[in-house]
């Protein structure tokens, strides 16, 4: 192989040997070649064949030869642009050689070895764009941290200094029993800074402030979610039940002792029969007028009270939801105060409480069944605010239908829809930050001979991670909006707001089990272990999608709140030309929908916020009024109601989502607008903008099906999507340090 | 309220005070509407008036009463199609009443209360459709379960009533050293049954059935999973790299005795820094002359051994991948056996070993790290079928490239990306079956005054639920063609299999972790139990999307080969032509692309597997195609090849979720096809329907990006996809239950 033009033929040799190309039909194609150039003497086609041989293939050290004269050869010529460029180079610029392209091109055109791509197997690029790429911070953090924070910053640092104590270390016992302790301690720690009692009025010890209460519970859970639950169950779902539902006379009673936890109690409305469905609950309370008390009773197994947080150990009391029955008549489903254990923690009688056990989450929290076997309480244990049993024995209520006392009963009680999405968030941020960081420092394959590269900088992971965190982003504005609404709320906006409560519900759980998937994925096998806290994140969040209403169920809810209020809205028109009108208005009026719009693809434009909002409420208004114009066609055509909604569910959610999608974004972009240092708000503003697309391109079936855009814009704006990912990863790190979680909380070792 | 016409305005009143209408608003507008009445009385006005006063609502009697008489109303105009109808019913056709309507309904209107819907809502519609439905199986479970088990039932029989025996009763504790012990004890059992070593040669003590091994491995699926992964890192990966890496001397010595459990192993290859790059890992065998052994070394301790399965606790020896230095001289990535324990367990000098600890699932598998200090090993400790040092202390490989040798010995163990996708495949298919037939009896919800509805029958839980049975189906034929593809391999198929089982790995994998997600969401708050199991089967499968390679590195391993297949497959044209020319024919030569086909929605072509065929061929060849352009341009605008490949990262797996899409759906076409029970093949062909055009759904924003359909025909597909779950929901239940998961296995309470 000294001769220069038998050297012409090492690039594909090296190739052939070294890469995965070789099989029998490679070194087949390669020697019918090689004989087949009568230019070349027998002798030197035996050397050439020799080479090719699959029972005596090169030695090592003979591949590692190659390479260097290979790569002689191209830093002679760095402009090469395939494999016969660096063969002419080796061959001395030998003419038989030259004249042989056609016939090497074939060749390597066979061996599928062509193109610069191959080429660059051999150069040394240990520099490339990817490798360079790197964490540089564009903003102050704090900054941006104190616009997160907003007027509760001082109770967030408050709770963050507790949560820091060394008491608050995370308990790594995999014994039920024991972490349930745990978690109960740390309760009781909390009801002792009286951060329990926040939301409860002055005059029972409380701080009557619900605004810090919700920032308490979104602080808390950049810790254990078992202690934000059984926090929640006691100061929240069971002395709030008290509040809403109960008269003065509960609170004198109860709501000290509630907020101190020497009462800890329960909320027990599910059954095991019905949850999602929970006006259809079979539990009863018979009243007796002779001794003026309530008989609590379980009818069947299958209407115990199930789920129930802190009933199968700690809980003493219980708001216990129940139907009415006075002299044989229904009255629906009311609440009332029940004893299940005394002071010491036995167990009352008539009562049987059952353990739910291991769960595939939150085991610090001792969820129970509670089985009724005819319970006696006195009558002023009826929370009565919205009915009553006076003294003749008659029901009384102020709300004549049952349905909708039932209703207004559970309006009262909205708060959980607003503590559990944003406790949602936090360990969304959590599980990002431990994501974003690991993955700016883990390093894995890199460039021929360069370093290895964090792996944030590849486009697939940036392109997980990124959406997610401006989806976060976007989601905490949109819950600072919902949490102002609901503690400013008036009775006339009621529906709206619970409508937006279940929504956000909703879209922060579903979001969180989202974004923890892809964290666990993103981090590997050092994701899979405990240590690195995703598996308790994911596990703990895992139910926040079905508690406090499934999900599905709610967003249905959403929907059917959408339609009412798009019937009311469109009152002044007959109802069959309402829905033509703005759905034909939607499909053809809009300014936005002619061809020059749909196929604007200029940067600017697919930047523009009010490009972004008008897609978006397009979408919002477009999908409720097809939803509205098919229920109304499905029911002229004879479809039972009941039947049409289930055939529209689908739809359903759709609207209900588009309706959130504009939300959340305006929200956002109203808060970004806001910001006045300029690095931060060019920092949200991106992810703004990456929320908006993202949320296009996940939809682009849609915006295409309707001609709202054409391909060469849903094209362009997936470009847009990879091209904000790619700037976005810079500041990520310094993105997710903005949601200043503090390390003891964090605690990940890969995070670190 | 006796008048009759003042009658006319009990629904409006009912409505108001019964529904979620009420508002301040809403009973201004009823005042206002009746102030305005002239032709009533002032003392008729304050009548009315009075029913509208939020300070005094009415009785619940009250209520009750009005509704009697509205239900009065619809029955005698049961067809009554809006609430003006039954008003002047029940004014006794008072003309004053009649006279009214445009201001009526303009009140409706106002109110929101319009159209038939409101209506309904007073009927008692206790058969609806939605109702009425229920499973009814369609055909012969047992002869589906046979073609599903194919030639192995006897086997898969077998480990069934293995299964079934007490002793493999679930361990329920939670201390992960009981819990490893009881599946060190269940592997000790299927050892003595011939399990474990039924992959190895017949004089070893094995069964020389490489079919049987996956067919052992899928079954014991359908139990606890820590025992499946201790099974498989004992029989397969310590096993396996012992008889594919090793030579006779190995075999002799060792694959008996690991076949019979008498010395478990490790599989020692990834480390702490190098994981998806297991290229790079650092561990050293530096080879001495003078006394004929090799040391090995952990040169740093991000460069331990991690995660290794059976390391912590049980594992006696390793297959130890490592770095082989000779002379200063490094030769790549080899395997040498080392021993980590004594026979008493005791840890070997040298050897440092770490515990995982907790992990999210897969507790009863016990991972650890090792990090070796100075641990010398005699010569014939390296597995040396595919390099070997000589008498002379020179190294020895068949393989000259370093990169190649590596990869081959890879290859020889693709056999674990066969029983990890199948693994996931059970698992998906225990959540399908617990979720589907707890769907099929909880009831929630209903129509007005009906019975609850088992929550199987709305369309949503139907939508989330039949696509992913279907695609269970789809991969189960799937898997079974890599299967055979991989027992009847010869070597120049190598690089195709290897593809396929990357690919199919992580198609298997995601696709469970999808399908556990949507059944623990189906299953709501009882998905949460640990005793129903979704727990276990969600966080165990948890990390096979890691495992036995990342998928999203897999996918682009899978792309990567497309690409290199496509450039062979069109080696006869010149490299920019056949990328132009493929790219072009795809984009409009197709007989498939003209405007009838495009916009063609009848039943029958949405229905036909010719049609679903070349559409999923058309997305595969296009996706190809442009992203081996999109790479070319990329590179030929000066783009290093480590940044192309970069840029188009998301466009890879695109490509080979592509490939594997048409691959799947043509492998379940071709099983199906065979099957004679004619029943059978109906319910199967319902699923392959279903199957495809979930695929296309997923994709019509690409469909109609590529301009391969209208939005006229994604949204009838859409349709189809909605019928199709309804159609399959019946025959649900049986469709799990032919996957013939032994009770035993299943276990959930409430599956049953």
């Amino acid at each position: 192989m000294e001769s220069p033009k038998l050297k012409a033929f090492l690039p594909v040799f090296y190739l052939v040997w070294s890469d995965d190309l070789l099989t029998q039909k490679e070194l087949g194609t390669l020697s019918e070649f090689i004989r087949s150039q009568d230019w070349l003497s027998d002798h030197e086609q035996e050397i050439l064949l020799s080479n090719v041989d699959i029972s005596s293939p090169p030695s090592r050290q003979q591949l590692a030869k190659w390479k260097q004269e290979i790569q002689k050869s191209l830093q002679a010529n760095p402009e090469a642009t395939g494999i016969f460029d660096l063969s002419v180079w080796l061959s001395n610029d030998d003419e038989s050689i030259i004249r042989l392209k056609p016939k090497f091109s074939k060749l390597e055109n066979d061996l599928g070895i062509l193109g610069d791509e191959i080429v660059t197997n051999f150069s040394s690029h240990t520099k490339t764009l990817t490798s360079g790429y790197q964490t540089i911070s564009s903003f102050d953090i704090q900054k941006l941290t104190a616009i997160l924070d907003g007027p509760q910053a001082l109770i967030i640092r408050k709770v963050k200094l507790l949560l820091s104590r060394p008491e608050f270390a995370y308990e790594t016992s995999t014994d039920i029993n024991v972490y349930r302790e745990k978690v109960y301690e740390w309760c009781k720690t909390l009801a002792r800074e009286n951060l329990g009692n926040m939301g409860y009025p002055h005059q029972y010890g409380g701080g009557e402030n619900m605004a810090e209460y919700f920032a308490i519970m979104e602080t808390l859970s950049y810790h254990d979610l078992s202690l934000v639950i059984k926090f929640g169950v006691q100061f929240g779902l069971w002395g709030m039940s008290v509040q809403s539902l109960g008269t003065e006379k509960h609170h004198r009673k109860y709501l000290a002792d509630i907020g101190s936890l020497k009462i800890p109690g329960c909320f027990a409305m599910t059954e095991t029969n019905h949850g999602s469905n929970v006006k259809g609950i079979e539990t009863t309370a018979t009243y007796d007028q002779n001794n003026k008390t309530f008989v609590i009773h379980t009818p069947h197994p299958e209407a115990r009270k199930e789920y129930i947080g802190n009933a199968a150990v700690h809980g003493q009391m219980a708001t216990v939801f129940a139907k009415l029955i006075i002299k044989g008549k229904d009255y629906g489903v009311n609440a009332f105060i029940v004893s299940l254990r005394d002071t010491n923690g036995e167990v009352q009688p008539g009562i049987v409480i059952g353990d739910c056990g291991h769960k595939m989450g939150l085991n610090g929290v001792d969820n129970g069944t509670i089985i009724f076997n005819q319970v006696i309480i006195p009558k002023e244990n009826m929370l009565d605010r919205f009915a009553s049993v006076n003294e003749a024995g008659e029901f009384e209520s102020p709300i004549p239908s049952d349905n909708r006392r039932f209703f207004t009963m559970l309006g009262t009680l909205v708060g959980g829809r607003i503590g559990i999405p944003r406790s949602a968030l936090s360990a969304a941020k959590s599980g990002l930050a431990i994501a974003i960081r690991y993955s700016d420092r883990r390093r894995q394959f890199g460039p021929e001979g360069g370093l290895e590269v964090p792996i944030l900088n590849y486009r697939m992971h940036q392109r997980r991670l990124m959406p997610l965190l401006a989806r976060s982003y976007a989601i905490h504005f949109g819950l600072q909006y919902l949490t102002r609404r609901y503690l400013g709320k008036s009775e006339s906006e009621m529906q709206e707001i619970e409508a937006l409560a279940a929504g956000m519900k909703s879209y922060s759980t579903w979001s969180t089990t989202d974004i923890l998937q892809e964290c666990r994925e993103a981090c590997g096998g050092k994701g899979y272990l405990s240590e690195n806290r995703l598996n308790a994140l994911k596990n703990d969040t895992e139910i926040y999608t079905t508690f406090e209403g499934d999900n599905t169920v709610l967003m249905q809810l959403v929907a059917k709140n959408r339609l009412a209020e798009f019937r009311k809205a469109f009152g002044q028109m007959n109802a069959v030309g309402m829905i033509y009108y703005v759905y034909e208005n939607a499909k053809t009026a809009l300014s936005e929908k002619n061809p020059i719009v749909t196929r604007k693809t200029d940067e600017a434009h697919l930047l523009d916020d009010q490009f972004h909002l008008q897609a978006l409420e397009h979408r919002e208004k477009t999908t409720l009024a097809s939803a509205a114009r098919r229920i109304k066609k499905l029911i002229d055509s004879g479809l039972d109601s009941y039947d049409a909604f289930n055939v529209t569910q689908h739809q359903m959610v759709d609207l209900a989502r588009a309706w959130l999608d504009r939300i959340i974004f305006e929200q956002f972009q109203l808060a970004v607008v806001k910001v006045e240092e300029e690095k931060v708000r060019a920092a949200l503003i991106r992810l703004q903008q990456l929320f908006a697309l993202s949320v296009i391109e996940q939809n682009k079936g849609w915006y295409l099906e309707d001609g709202y855009m054409e391909a060469v814009k849903t094209k362009a704006i997936r470009k847009m999507v990879n091209q904000l990912c790619w700037d976005i990863r810079k500041d990520a790190v310094p993105l997710v340090q903005a949601f200043d979680i503090p390390d003891s909380c964090l605690a990940a070792p890969i995070a670190f």
